[in-house]
């Protein structure tokens, strides 16, 4: 191929726009609803260093694995886990297609409100209602069911949709960290085909980037056509040591840096930060009651007691949500 | 932002020369190694028609996923799966760490090179053989053990590297496919900790992109460092119907293009080919006695029967190793 003057001059031009749409996207601030402080410097020193080319600390683009962690990291998770409304509705949908529910523990009281009753039998009783709700059908149908709930449900507090209680300043961070080469993945203790019909949408990460619990599937044919159908029997809990674990399986490499905001999320973040060289780790605390919950050391849901004593003596990151963040949530859509 | 005039001619000269990029990138032959024939015109209309915005059959990028299989598909499988090789090294490099293999089958047999005794107890035989070469260090460990063998053994065929060994025809779709937007996925019978080591630099794959049968591991701590040790314990077999299954748990939604060479990956493409639009199933099917080896209905390893009748039922794409390639691997490194 030849390169005449014209396309020489083409090509520098081109050269100078990209130049200066890069100097407008430095220039721009990418964690607006971030206070400056000490949590948001430390982001934003650990992404400077990670991505100087030269620097000692430079890790290449591939290797820019970021962990989140999703319930009360991403977004709110009281006062129950968002998955468990979602299977709580399903309960009430499903009540006409079993009427031995009526008479049946933990249904029975499900249904008549008393959620004490029915969550008495422990784990037995939520794995009961898990399969329950979450089982049965195409891994194809349970995404147009997670689809078509989330669009509708509302929060029972805040009466807001479940996929605007996500905090914008992580929404930021996700962002950033993508537009610095980091590749963003989920890892929560939540239902892995929970969140894939809805987090590439809100958080711009795909379902192949989306770590979680599972129940087995089963490859079959439903009127000749070869679906994957979700049967009722645990896979994987992806929580505490899982978590490590599910990041074995799915990612194949320790990431560099790791979000969380629970113990269940500690051996990720430890795991995170006994790799070489640069290593970012954070916790989210929730110290706001007034916009948001505060909750720590002895919350049934998102404890923070342990993680909160080896953040501080590792020296990682704790976001104040009261004090760090300038919004908790996006504003809301009319 | 306001938009000048200067602005304007700047974008407009920015679009002028990213058309002028596309048209040379298309211009040249993105598939060198394949001669002109049905298979290779159909990976062309295929990959034109789902990138053609506007077009009817118009994929978005974030669901152009691609699925390969690994063995004898990306790379050769004869006369045995290159891991198991790695695997008669590993017992071979352990022996003296057990004087109990002497006379403790399959161990005894297989370091007098009898490899016949050696399989006689079949798969029970097999696993005993994996676990004791793959399980029991770091998988930090396991990766520098593949690394280490990967970088100097030789096919005793060929006397090649199994590197080079890898089908020069199927790196140049990889890139064609990725080129457009695709992102490729290897799905392998294969162990996933055996591939990763070396995929992402042999076929651009990165770790978590690579779906393959596992073994289990466990968070711990060694030495005061948290670590995954590998579990002499089955985890999951990415074989036949566990194809689709571990399509599922790692990417979450249905493939549009499978690449196989084997009845073990028939769920896989008929999982593919089951999606709604345009979807595209390829099978190799090894024909070249000379530049390889020709198998098929009655190989022991890498058997394709019912994949053939149903290729050329549902009029999948099977390429003619002998015919439809130019050359077999990339050129020898001196």
């Amino acid at each position: 191929m030849k390169i005449n003057s014209r396309q020489n001059f083409l090509v520098a031009t081109l050269v100078g726009v990209l130049a200066c749409a890069a100097t407008i996207a430095r220039a721009a601030d990418p964690l607006p609803s971030w206070n400056d402080g000490q949590a948001r410097q430390s982001i934003v020193a650990f992404v400077t260093k990670v991505t100087q080319p030269g620097s000692p600390d430079f890790v290449p683009p591939a290797e820019r694995i970021a962990t989140f962690d999703n319930d009360g990291t991403l977004w709110a998770e009281q006062p129950m886990y968002f998955q468990f409304f979602f299977a709580l509705d399903r309960v009430k949908m499903l009540a006409p297609q079993h009427p031995e529910w009526k008479t049946k523990e933990p249904f029975a009281s499900l249904l008549k409100g008393d959620m004490k009753s029915a969550l008495a039998g422990g784990d037995r009783s939520l794995l009961e209602i898990v399969m329950a709700t979450h089982a049965g059908m195409s891994t194809e149908e349970f995404d147009k069911i997670v689809k078509d709930w989330i669009a509708t449900a509302k929060h029972p507090v805040t009466k807001r949709p479940y996929t605007e209680m996500v905090y914008q300043p992580m929404l930021e961070v996700l962002a950033y960290l993508r537009a610095n080469g980091f590749k963003t993945f989920i890892v929560s203790g939540g239902g892995i085909e929970f969140m894939r019909p809805w987090v590439e949408r809100v958080y711009g990460i795909p379902p192949e980037q989306v770590v979680g619990s599972s129940i087995k599937t089963k490859f079959e044919m439903r009127n000749g056509k070869p679906v994957l159908v979700r049967l009722p029997e645990l896979n994987f809990i992806d929580d505490k040591e899982g978590k490590p674990v599910g990041i074995g399986q799915h990612i194949g490499r320790r990431p560099i840096a790791a979000f969380g905001n629970s113990d269940g999320d500690l051996q990720m973040l430890q795991y995170t930060a006994a790799g070489s060289g640069p290593r970012f780790c954070l916790y989210v605390h929730h110290t706001d009651a007034a916009r948001e919950w505060a909750y720590d050391r002895k919350s049934h849901i998102g404890k923070l007691d342990k993680g909160l004593d080896e953040a501080a003596a590792k020296g990682w990151t704790v976001v104040d949500m009261k004090n760090d963040w300038k919004n908790i949530y996006p504003p809301e859509r009319k």
